[in-house]
Order: structure tokens, then C-alpha cells, then sequence
């Protein structure tokens, strides 16, 4: 009913951690997660056997890497990278904010879970 | 593969169209559609009988009413309305931008299909 229904603040969420590579849980719907992670650095070339991710970029700057090719995203661009393909999320001078779209049964890390960023359980914020 | 991955733009998105109440999808994933709506005024009241919805505020401020309370949104909040919860967006003070995230069966006017501003094929933009 209706009073499951809380508005939610990015920035609010986003404040109130630090650590980067460690998605939070922010809202849940159709057996979706919807996440915010702060990226610095490098990640660790991956991909989801069975999920579409999507990230969009809430602020700061962040290369998306594609085996052929890379996209750059700023705040308000957004990219959905398919099950099965390859990629390695790069921010770009300093720390960029995302919210990720994806099933709850998603892995940050997926193919590549000997990463000591492999997160399986994620906080709710 | 790779050469199905492509940067989204969502202001570019935006200039694109100028009726409000139309959702245009943008992105797909996982079943789900990722879409933009321009809103300006009252919405219908109306509820999703199986499908939970996202809103998320790009530009300007909406008000989302429920049957008991409202809550009003600004750029980087946003709101999940759980299926079955009857609700109705309205824009504040001339045009709203959203993002939608809802599974690719949603009508946008759900139980009020008798609704002018009903749609059921959507446009890819």
C-alpha cells in the first residue's frame, strides 16, 4: 500500500558512505535492484552471464571499456551493457557517482569474482 | 556484443520531443524499458496491476499524489510505486522530466485506459 511508497534522495544516499566499488541497494522493483556506487580507478575487466546492466552517471566523469572500444559518460548519460560483454568501468580524474539498474541476482564483479571488490551481499541504504 | 552498446544521452533524448504524457523508451534491459516523459499538469489517477514503476526526476518538480499523501520530487529523487498503489504525477510549475524504469508490459495509464493520453506503442527514440 501507499505507505511503502518513500521518495529517495541520491545525494542523501550517496552521502552517507565512502568506500568506492560497493554498490548500495537504494530501491527494489520487478526483481530489480536499483543501486548507487562510487567508482575511483580502475575495475576489473568482467561480464554478467545472465544480466543486462545499466549505469548512469549521477556526477563526475567515467570511462565505460569495451573490448574494441571505449565510451566516455558524464552526469546525465547513461549505458546499458548487455549479458555476455566484456567491460571495465573507469573513473575519470577523481570519483564518479552512478546508479546501476539491474537484476537482484547481479554480481558487481560477475565473471571475474576472485576480485577482492567481489561484493555478494549489499547493504540497503 | 560491443557493437550493441551505446552511450544515452538524456537531455539529447529530451529535445527530441515536446508532448507531455508520452513516454519514448530510450534503453531496454533485463525485460525492462527505460524510458523518458515530459509531464506538464495533472496526470489520471490510475494503478499498474503487476508491474512496479520508478520514477526518477530529471528537470523541473512533480508532486506524486496517493490515495493518503503526496510527496513532491526535484532533479536526483525519485520514487518506486509498488504495484496495486493507486497514484497520480502531476508537474509543479510548468514541465517535468522523468526517467521510467518499468517492465516492458506497462501501459503508462494502467487502470484508467479509457484515458486520451493512453499509450501502448511507444516510439524508440
Amino acid at each position: 500500500m501507499s505507505d511503502r511508497v518513500e521518495k529517495v534522495v541520491l545525494d542523501q544516499k550517496l552521502a552517507m558512505f565512502a568506500d568506492a566499488w560497493s554498490p548500495r541497494i537504494v530501491a527494489e522493483l520487478n526483481g530489480q535492484h536499483v543501486k548507487v556506487a562510487k567508482l575511483a580507478g580502475e575495475f576489473v575487466w568482467h561480464q554478467h552471464e545472465a544480466e543486462d546492466e545499466l549505469f548512469l552517471v549521477l556526477s563526475g566523469r567515467m570511462r565505460m571499456e569495451l573490448r574494441d572500444r571505449e565510451l566516455e559518460l558524464g552526469p546525465g548519460e547513461l549505458v546499458v551493457i548487455p549479458r555476455g560483454v566484456l567491460h571495465r568501468p573507469v573513473a575519470i580524474d577523481g570519483e564518479c557517482a552512478v546508479l546501476l539498474f539491474e537484476p537482484a541476482s547481479t554480481v558487481n564483479t560477475g565473471s571475474a569474482p576472485e576480485d577482492p571488490r567481489t561484493r555478494t551481499v549489499l547493504p540497503r541504504i
